[in-house]
């Protein structure tokens, strides 16, 4: 029986939906959560910069001592999986697989939408997990990147919203999709919006909520479950000053944000 | 009679409408840009790290033979400027204290608003630069932080941008402000639907062309200006791949971004 807490870690604070979902679907484990806020955003570094700071919040979880590690960013998602999965003896789950998996069981007609931003749209990482399930699936993308800052500033269902979200979808409706993979952990904020732009016809799938189960099945097969009848607690840390964090933060999950600290990984590598 | 450029730096692409305004000015004098786009951005690190990143850049575009330094960056205007004014041997510029200055000149009432984005509003730096010169001043601020990504994303006279502005300035509008400060490099942009939304009545000043005139003052003033015969050249670096930055550079200078280069300061500065 393990005590041990589950790691998450994300460039910044889009990360705390896949926090939220899994805090639903297992309340009952720990978890401690790295913003890497200093060096948000990651969606324009290299594969190379992204895949060290990948290695550098994993190598400060396990220290923290984690069982399991949540890439809950896109970007590291696309290109560090396969190297943290080599260099880390613990099980590494990403963002990017388990919305693709869903998305191909849900489509009727094979045709997929996927939004995310700039950077996760030019990657390909969704298109190219969905052809790896059903190679006959056919992939449509947007880039949708004023959906950050609105689900930042807390416009998630106001007029602005609504007029953003039908002019990034308008080509995605037409097009006649009937699945729409939310590929960026802050887009679940703007489901509702979402949803009814695309209106009934189209499933959403959100790709934090299927990372959460994603996680929660792994632990259970390995029977690495706390007990039903526990408690979890969530620890937050951040490489820059907490405070816009805090703000945002408690937006994204409903006010239940806990003390955040502020760590320089450094100097924590130093220590450890 | 000196032929070396003016440096400019931002955190990122925002600086290029000062670049553009000062081209409109004194279009005989070269300019070297740095956009940090590898630690964008900066509104959120703490003002030490601010200090030492605008001093790398220095040094950097020093090397480069500059002859006056442009900090195009509200953040780095706000935190770095006296430090940067004693440790280099060049007259160096920010964006503040022009925009500031304006705003006194223009206004009747006294009654100023500034917009900027959440780091630079909550610095409270306009507010403080204007009180200076006129402590009767009477100083409303709002943060837009939706603008930047408007701009970036082209979206500078849709119905999206028109709701952002009517939104976040309705209560500046109704407070009566007779003078509005565009506080932030990328506003320039949204300046027509700004204008339309804050109605004949409010003076917009763009802090982007005062720095410029500003600039070109003291350039004549010290006998620095180049021949106003000379077409001046325009080089471009930045510390991150380049294409977000051309792509959106091309957008805020109407396409004429020339060839943009990748550098490593550390790397850079071992070579100096």
């Amino acid at each position: 029986m393990s005590w041990q807490a589950v790691g998450i870690f994300d460039s910044g604070v889009g990360g705390l939906t896949v926090l939220r979902e899994l805090s639903r679907v297992i309340p009952q484990e720990d978890t401690i959560y790295f913003g890497d806020t200093a060096r948000v955003p990651y969606g324009t570094k290299s594969p190379e910069t992204v895949t060290r700071y990948a290695h550098e919040i994993t190598s400060f979880l396990i220290r923290r001592d984690i069982k399991l590690l949540v890439v809950a960013c896109n970007t590291a998602s696309a290109v560090a999986l396969p190297s943290l999965k080599r260099h880390f003896p613990i099980p590494v789950v990403g963002v990017i697989e388990p919305g693709a998996r869903r998305a191909v069981e849900v489509s009727r007609s094979g045709r997929i939408g996927v939004i995310g931003t700039a950077g996760t749209i030019r990657s390909s990482a969704y298109t190219r997990a969905i052809k790896r399930l059903n190679p006959q699936a056919e992939v449509l993308t947007r880039a949708c990147p004023l959906f950050v800052p609105l689900a930042e500033e807390g416009w998630v269902d106001n007029q602005v919203a609504r007029l953003t979200a039908q002019t990034y979808l308008q080509e995605l409706k037409e097009a006649g999709i009937d699945t729409l993979v939310l590929g960026c952990t802050h887009y679940p904020l703007l489901k509702p919006v979402i949803a009814e732009v695309m209106g009934a016809g189209v499933t959403l799938v959100d790709s934090a909520a299927e990372t959460a189960l994603t996680v929660a099945g792994i632990l259970r097969q390995k029977k690495m479950l706390r007990p039903a009848s526990e408690k979890g607690n969530h620890h937050y840390y951040v490489s820059d000053i907490p405070a816009g964090f805090i703000r945002v933060g408690n937006r994204f999950l409903g006010g239940r944000l806990g003390d955040v600290y502020q760590v320089n990984l450094d100097e924590d590598g130093e220590e450890g």
